[in-house]
């Protein structure tokens, strides 16, 4: 049911230098599914991250930002799905930590630089024995082209693997960054994410990796939403392998620098629309787009607020061109001094509403004939500022219900 | 389908004196329904009112505010449902004002004694001449005792007519209090309500009424929610006819002033948790009491946090006992300094939840049990302050997107 959301064809991963992934079952929530997977990342590697704003943050995550404040250095993502080890107290931190010594102890590296990752069912006791039982089938099947089984490893309620990869080259060498990422409900990330890594064996100071995964988050994942709820265990985190063999880069605003945010930023954006395409129950794929806004913070306030409307989605999911629901929507998205007589709305290149009212050129059937489309763009244009955003998100279905309904059962 | 809410019995709805409604069919957008309501008012009347936050407020509501603000002195309310008159620019404004001026010379009163309501469809165009058409009828038809067919004449997505009244004994004499709502969707009233009615024949000194309206506001719709959406048409109206013969209440911390309010609230409250109780699909009435805040604010923002979560919502419609879905739901709130490991939740009278993670007496069937329930209160404490609110909202479920997504057909 995703919207033009391909299975990623394995070939088109390239591996990253410095990276190994490995899979196993280990029976988290149901046996004889790939839920555990351990990402291997070669000496010298550095990492940074960016998690969710929630205040009930999972245990993973908070071991994960202590983990990151004694250092950079890393030597192994561990992932599991099935339980998100959220709601979980002083008990699932020390569940989380545990399953980062057994597989720090492992690879004879210090737990300090193990990062644990959790997705699943909330306020449930992790089973961590079953976890680390699995570690050493998953440490003996590491390859460095597992990334379409890791995509697939780390899924809850998504219905296709999510992974992205793109190439450049750097003072000669051919840099890497290859990603996955794992969401379909509860995404509103807020200065974060769902689950998504992504590496690059690029060679770069590891003091610029905490700003370069911020501004990709703001690039990609801080811009979706599916249902408006922020999980308690997004996480985002970007790795630097360093293997690339080119020069360091030690400044982002150099044209080796950009060329490589850029390539960061690409998969990160297409990772965070392939959440998106594959929201529970989406059946469109829409992308609001907010300009003439004096802020880009009231920019972003009008296009979430048409992005969460439950009235707006499943107008989008029947197709049908109700669209003073999108006014509506942009009336209360809290601009005090906003002037509806400014208002201009288009959908895709319809001109629907202009001051306010609807467009006197505008015929219902050209509203019918966008909505009828898997992919629609909604324009608001403010004309009080310059500032502009977009936002992504899907439309609201009865699978969005029934998928909701039934997850647990 | 609404969650225990029978139709009103139209002999518990007590005739306010000095209140007259007549009904008549406009054909506003189907023929051959009551959708027309003209509610006459004796001289000296008196109306308050509160009105939508939203910034694309419809025609009818600037319509509404502009006249109040000639003063409280009112004669007629006119209601039509099958168009809210809303994103409808210039023209629509002109169409709300023809309404009144056509109903007030029938009846010889001034126009700003007029005030016009409208709900349905957005943005599209009004039509008037059919409603002006059809006021004589209405006009004709009146009596003091059609409150319940006015119930049934202002709704729209709405399955049951929302009416309640009560009556107090000031100063010897009987005051009635009679009101009539309605509302299912687009229910996120903000410093307002959808459309709700509220008249008493209590003699109050007019300049009371505002700060009486204010506060039935903030203890009814103010607390309620359905899907987030704030409508653009959202108003509550108070009335007082000013003929129950009692000495005239100039203070509202009075004896007088209190049983009269204690009534208006009472019926209020009545009529919003009659919205809720008949939210689009909904099959269960939800109270969510968040205790211990530093503030009311942040109670009211825990609490909407979790009512409008359409994860927590939709595990209320499958009762399924998914309650880390609430604690993230707290976590997200936008509480900025909350600590996970003072929280505690409850699920009626069951310990759910302790120090941020499961109660270790929580049992799983315990949950389950009161999820199965048609009334349900969630009730966090957060151990912060003294503060404390309550909201009430419904489930989602698949009638309402299927609700939503045939609306207009």
């Amino acid at each position: 049911m995703a919207v033009n959301l391909p299975v990623p064809d394995p070939s088109g991963l390239h591996p990253v230098r410095g990276v190994e992934i490995g899979i196993a079952m280990a029976g988290v929530r149901k046996a004889g599914r790939n839920d555990l997977t351990v990402i291997s990342l070669a000496e010298g590697s550095a990492a940074a991250g960016v998690f969710t704003a929630n205040r009930f943050c999972a245990a993973p995550v908070q071991v994960c930002v202590r983990h990151l404040q004694t250092g950079s250095a890393v030597r192994a993502l561990v992932i599991n799905t099935g339980n998100a080890n959220a709601g979980t107290g002083e008990d699932g931190l020390a569940r989380a930590m545990s399953v980062c010594r057994v597989l720090a102890d492992r690879m004879d590296v210090p737990t300090e630089h193990v990062l644990p990752f959790s997705t699943g069912v909330i306020m449930e006791t992790l089973p961590n024995d079953r976890i680390e039982a699995a570690l050493p089938s998953a440490l003996a099947e590491r390859r460095a082209d597992h990334w379409a089984q890791a995509a697939e490893a780390i899924m809850t309620t998504d219905t296709v693997p999510k992974a992205a990869s793109r190439q450049v080259e750097i003072g000669g060498h051919i840099v890497t960054v290859t990603g996955i990422a794992k969401g379909a409900g509860m995404i509103r990330p807020n200065m974060a994410t769902m689950l998504a890594f992504v590496a690059t064996d690029a060679v770069i100071a590891p003091e610029l990796l905490q700003a370069l995964v911020r501004e990709a988050a703001d690039e990609s994942f801080n811009r979706i939403t599916v249902d408006g709820d922020t999980s308690t265990n997004d996480s985002f985190v970007l790795v630097a392998t360093q293997c690339a063999g080119h020069e360091r880069i030690t400044r982002l605003d150099s044209p080796q620098g950009n060329a490589l945010r850029d390539a960061i930023v690409a998969v990160s954006r297409q990772l965070a629309q392939a959440i998106v395409r594959d929201g529970e129950g989406a059946s469109k794929f829409i992308t609001v787009q907010v300009d003439g806004g004096r802020t880009t913070d009231e920019c972003r306030q009008v296009s979430y607020a048409i992005a969460h409307s439950p009235l707006v989605k499943t107008a989008f999911f029947a197709s049908d061109p109700n669209l003073g629901r999108i006014l509506a929507a942009v009336g209360y998205a809290g601009i005090a001094d906003l002037d509806q007589s400014t208002i201009d709305l288009y959908l895709d290149d319809v001109h629907v509403a202009t001051r306010g009212g609807r467009h006197p050129a505008y015929r219902e059937e050209d509203g019918a004939r966008v909505m009828k489309q898997s992919e629609i763009t909604v324009r608001v244009d403010l004309h009080r500022g310059p500032s502009t955003t977009t936002v992504w998100t899907c439309d609201f279905s009865y699978d969005y219900v029934r998928i909701n309904a039934d997850y647990r059962s």
